[in-house]
């Protein structure tokens, strides 16, 4: 066996546990008895230690040194082995553990806070884990390298924070302008009613297949927060229904959907390899979004859609398909990122990717986080933040040591917006299709040109080898402009 | 730290370890996508190896030649570490791969000759598992070892195939004269009607409860077969239905009830160590079989379950309670072991503990098993078996070489025999009890003086401990004796 076929097969028993970590998560997600849960810790954290340990294997060290690759998919392999080799070794034991002491704790006391609208018991403890991840981003990155740009590569490997507040700072007066035009003009109406939750699971499994969702490589359960989990030949979906908002479980499952049919249409070559599955957060997150948005949320796919929910759930307050277009592209106030709109999605991002951002570059201090974001929120939304929950201490990632996660949402939009640009340039029958609820054409053009490849290629190359250009905000701008224009008149 | 205490601390995530195998297992039978099952297989591969490096870790040599007991309970963890350690290392790697490998193929090639009704397809691989199988047990029996006797360690630790054959030889008389004259009666009414499969569902989730499962340590779930899974604090059991034999369903539920309450009930000081678990097969059976048997068959208990079936299923063909319990403990001829009675239950086992101990103390031959097994069922049986698959192909241990794992089963009923004899005399309240659907009594009962214990006695202590005496055949034959008696009018 050469030294390259023994690192391969090393992995590859590296990828099937992993496999198996991310099912245990499914499983305390889904199925897990309330009781259970003290013991599945121990479990969660003998597995982490299988695999920290095979991860950090000093022989990966020497199989690297000798391997070689003969084409440019064996490079890829030996390139993202090496990437993940040497991240591990460069985070202290030591460090790690404390981490992970400290955010199980911080999570703890972030819900308590939150609850409480008490963001001086969250100060303390945020405060250990902005110091811990500090200190961690400078173990990873070199000497004089950026803090930040260390953490970001855990999402979105190849890519500065200097290269994404360019792309932001491009995309967010437009969006500051935009928002504040259609705010001005009459709300949409909604939807009005009660839709049983057993119709609402029908309807989206049938739209989860209607966009190639493959079930029998996967299931969809219901969960508290819709997630996709897993890979290769085994790719599950949760979902969530709401008795007088249907819009919640239909688009959060075709969101979702997005995600698995990336992970679902991967090259088989690739099962269980480094390649194996979506090659960063950024581009899984343009597959989930152009599922949803571009392509879920348009014209020609809602006046189908319109006629599915009639079906199913009768008269629902609303008369036509426009109408219906305008309900589920309704843009309202709000304080919540989760719940933002296609609009106003990124500029909460945007406002968490600068705050996180000077939080590591020591250029904020935990203390004044809270005043920050409140400035920073009425800045781009025109109103204030009246309580915590619905500020600072709305999301979970902060508690849990997520730091450079939160641009990779807005990064996704931005390629969803490239890809779609593109995808309209390839399909011309695309609008046709979509207003038969007919997705093949564009689901076949994204795993054609993006999702087979898996992790080939580096993020931003894996956007422009889609696309035929560099990712740029340009697309998403103009596309957002025309259909909010048109929307709401303006 | 101590070398005890680092040998615990290694042992236990070894044990979450094992737990999370089973979890997997679990995700097989119930929720896995059918499409997911060659990645499965690597996972579930991958899994098994980081056990067998685990179990077999030289560190564990070292600790236990240093490591010092300071009470009963800690000896107890040694001397089962210590066992596992061994049988590990007795058996060479190549030996163990090629019986996994020869066991998976043997298991398709068995199922093909069942559906073929052809033996003589089957015999070639079983050959190869047999010897494979009795060079597993030169190897794990010492030099002058019984190969039988040490496999059947690994399901009933420190009995012998001679016990056993003297307990079987002792039964089976009482047994076959008792069949006889119980199938020379008029047999009893069946039930009849359309059964609801949500109905029944609800209905053994009922009673599941009412024998002391908790819920928020475990589940139920539909699967083909019936089996339990999981231990300490997450315990899951699965059932299955038929629209015509509501019987099947209840008893299958609570004979993995009483399995799941064996290891719910376990001392939690006990959690993730070698004694947190069942202590082995026999005992494990013993407690499905008093739920399912002695307690669940009762007439007390089935007087109560025929107003519960009256309730949801209304008239079903049966019009008292006395007939009810008749329909219950029907006897009944037939071939397959699974579908057996009480009474002619054991008579199955006996049969292949018999021809399985002479394959592998190679005083019976593969190509002339077939003929051993029809003669002898005619001999306990009294008409020949008709086709293979209802004969010598109806199991599939043998294909995957599961050798001394049948005996267990009425290992099982005999000790559940003993322990209803001193349960019956310990609890004067159990009839009365029963009656009104109430189990807590014998259920406090097995888990005080058995099922808390876990693995910290030997199997026959274990018995011996709860009973006050050996357990021998004697209170099984006089329990089945009155029972059937009674019922037949013999």
């Amino acid at each position: 066996m050469t030294a390259f076929a023994e690192l391969m097969a090393f992995q590859r028993e590296t990828e099937a546990l992993g496999q198996i970590a991310g099912r245990l998560g499914w499983d305390q997600e889904t199925m897990m008895p309330r009781g259970a849960a003290p013991q599945r810790g121990e479990e969660m954290s003998a597995m982490e230690a299988v695999l920290h340990a095979r991860r950090s294997d000093p022989r990966i060290a020497e199989w690297l040194e000798v391997a070689e690759a003969t084409d440019a998919v064996e490079q890829a392999y030996l390139r993202e082995i090496r990437r993940s080799y040497e991240r591990t070794c460069k985070v202290p034991a030591d460090l790690a553990k404390t981490l992970a002491r400290v955010t199980s704790e911080a999570q703890g006391r972030w819900a308590q806070a939150r609850a409480d609208e008490d963001v001086a018991t969250f100060v303390p403890v945020l405060k250990e884990v902005v110091a811990l991840k500090r200190e961690e981003g400078q173990a990873l990155s070199d000497a004089d390298g950026d803090v930040y740009d260390a953490m970001v590569q855990d999402y979105e490997k190849g890519t500065t924070a200097a290269e994404i507040a360019q792309l932001f700072d491009a995309l967010r007066p437009g969006l500051v302008d935009l928002r504040g035009r259609v705010l001005e003009k009459p709300q949409a109406k909604g939807v009005r009613g009660h839709f049983d939750a057993e119709k609402q699971l029908q309807l989206t499994e049938k739209l989860a297949q209607s966009f190639g969702y493959q079930m029998d490589h996967g299931r969809i359960d219901k969960a508290v927060h819709p997630f996709c989990s897993g890979g290769g030949l085994d790719v599950r979906i949760t979902t969530r229904t709401s008795d007088d908002d249907p819009f919640n479980c239909i688009y959060s499952t075709i969101h979702e959907t997005g995600h698995a049919c990336y992970e679902q249409n991967i090259d088989k070559a690739y099962l269980l390899t480094p390649l194996g599955s979506g090659v960063s957060m950024g581009v899984h997150e343009s597959q989930s979004r152009i599922y949803e948005n571009q392509l879920g949320r348009s014209r020609a796919y809602t006046g189908w859609l319109f006629e599915q929910m009639r079906a199913r759930f009768g008269d629902f307050g609303i008369d036509t398909p426009e109408a219906f277009y305008a309900a589920v592209n309704a843009v309202h106030k709000g304080y919540i990122r989760t719940e933002a709109d296609e609009l106003q999605y990124n500029l909460h991002v945007m406002l968490r990717f600068d705050l996180e951002r000077a939080l590591m570059q020591s250029d904020l201090e935990v203390e004044d986080l809270e005043a920050a974001w409140n400035d920073r929120f009425e800045a781009d939304f025109g109103y204030a933040v009246d309580k915590p929950s619905n500020g600072v201490l709305q999301d979970v990632h902060w508690s849990v040591g997520l730091f450079g996660y939160f641009p990779t949402y807005s990064l996704g939009n931005v390629y969803a917006g490239c890809l779609y640009q593109a995808l309209r340039r390839d399909v011309p029958m695309l609008e046709q299709d979509l207003a038969n609820g007919k997705t093949s054409g564009a689901t076949s053009w994204l795993k054609n040109n993006l999702q087979q490849h898996g992790g080939l290629r580096m993020p931003v190359d894996t956007i422009a080898h889609a696309t035929g250009e560099e990712p740029n905000h340009l697309p998403l701008m103009t596309y957002l402009e025309q259909k909010f224009s048109e929307l709401y008149d303006l």
